[in-house]
């Protein structure tokens, strides 16, 4: 799993997510301050975005990788806090133990 | 085999594994307290399958990898208990012996 | 070269494997005590599929894989003597030579 | 790349092959005694299919893999004298140099 | 992570990038002495990416791979000087730090 | 990166890449003696395209691999020296450096 955070991201940045996201909301989030991204595995993304679900003032996003239903990417949108305590909390659970997450 | 259990899921968690269901139905399982998640090469995940489906109390479905017609994950709802218990036969039948599943 | 056999399959797993069958066949076969599963390379399948399709009382699917036209399972279905016999012929052939099949 | 022989195919086993073959012909080259499978990467397999090409006696159809587009398998019908012959060729070739095919 | 640059690109190798770009813009940069290539894993690439939009005097476009939805090749129009100017800021960028881009 | 050379092509060999090139050119090139391919990951193939399409009496395509929007295989014909002459170049210039090409 690798994590990485965009801060200020550009406008052709967030376009470039925006036109893979995998749910039908066309809404971007009102402040995107920071932009975190995760990929990894199928089954680890989809327990990285209930993590994120759970977190509070941010926005999830499962980014299409090569093909319309692969999830390998997660983009967290938010303010830069709500985004970096959303990847800690995710790099947490991932440390904590293979089982349950 | 990868073994994952999600205790008390999102609705955005359950709404990325709703997208990519394989199966035509569209009903919720009535209680999602968990969700197992179970990811393998195809002929594995025929087999967890099977034993889930053998299972007391829960919803089996296969959930799209990387393209429509690639089984890789599969989810298992339902309540905790049940989850759990479905989780740990797959785990045995996939120890006890390669042949038979 | 991977096999497996799944004894009295539930019929949820029957409809997984019916979901992704390459063949515009329709009918289930009237007899599925027994599903033999082989998984491997294109070559190898095209191969095991000939010898199964020789085989006596079973029925060969080709089950797409990652996308429509890849096939790297096959199920073969019937009475679980049968399918037995199919697995070990496909078995033995494999093991004899390499270039014949 | 990987060579294989099947001597008096099944018409289901045809039938695996027709399914995926890349040319829009749906003649089955008359006589079908023998069927010759090479595998390997789409550059070894255009030289393969070219020196199959030059062979007497035999038809050459590409068979599509993982996506429509994908070439990685050859299929060469005809007598079995004839799909011997071509499958010699081919691994001469491939054996003789590595530039010129 | 592997970058290259094309100087005076001939237009059959402009021709084979635009016909693989995501976005909707069907305008050519005014100015395209050079293209500037970066390939990688996706994460990687939209940190590239969002480096190469906060440059002065380049285009960016993602590059579809092997589906369509996959970004593995990220191409960076303009002239001479400005691709280069991206290309090292992108290269420095990544050799800095492993979580923030 | 990976190089071949093919010599008096058959007729089926040229079809099964025309099939698969990537422009919506339909005219195949006047004098095919030679069909030169190149092989490769997608950011090589890129550079070599622009080499090739510098050279003098060549045609260059780009042969879709997996799915339709890979380019992993670029054909080249045209008579035997200026299919040679542009492989040597290719060859020259992959050699020499890696940033520039």
């Amino acid at each position: 799993m690798e994590i990485r955070i965009i801060k200020s991201p550009s406008q052709g940045t967030i376009d470039i997510l925006m036109r893979r996201k995998g749910s039908g909301k066309t809404q971007m989030p009102e402040c995107v301050d920071a932009i975190g991204l995760v990929q990894g595995r199928m089954i680890e993304m989809v327990c990285a975005a209930d993590v994120a679900e759970k977190a509070v003032g941010v926005t999830v996003e499962d980014i299409r990788g090569s093909c319309p239903q692969n999830m390998i990417l997660l983009a967290i949108f938010g303010d830069t806090a709500s985004v970096e305590s959303a990847l800690s909390e995710i790099k947490r659970k991932a440390e904590e133990g293979k089982d349950i997450c």
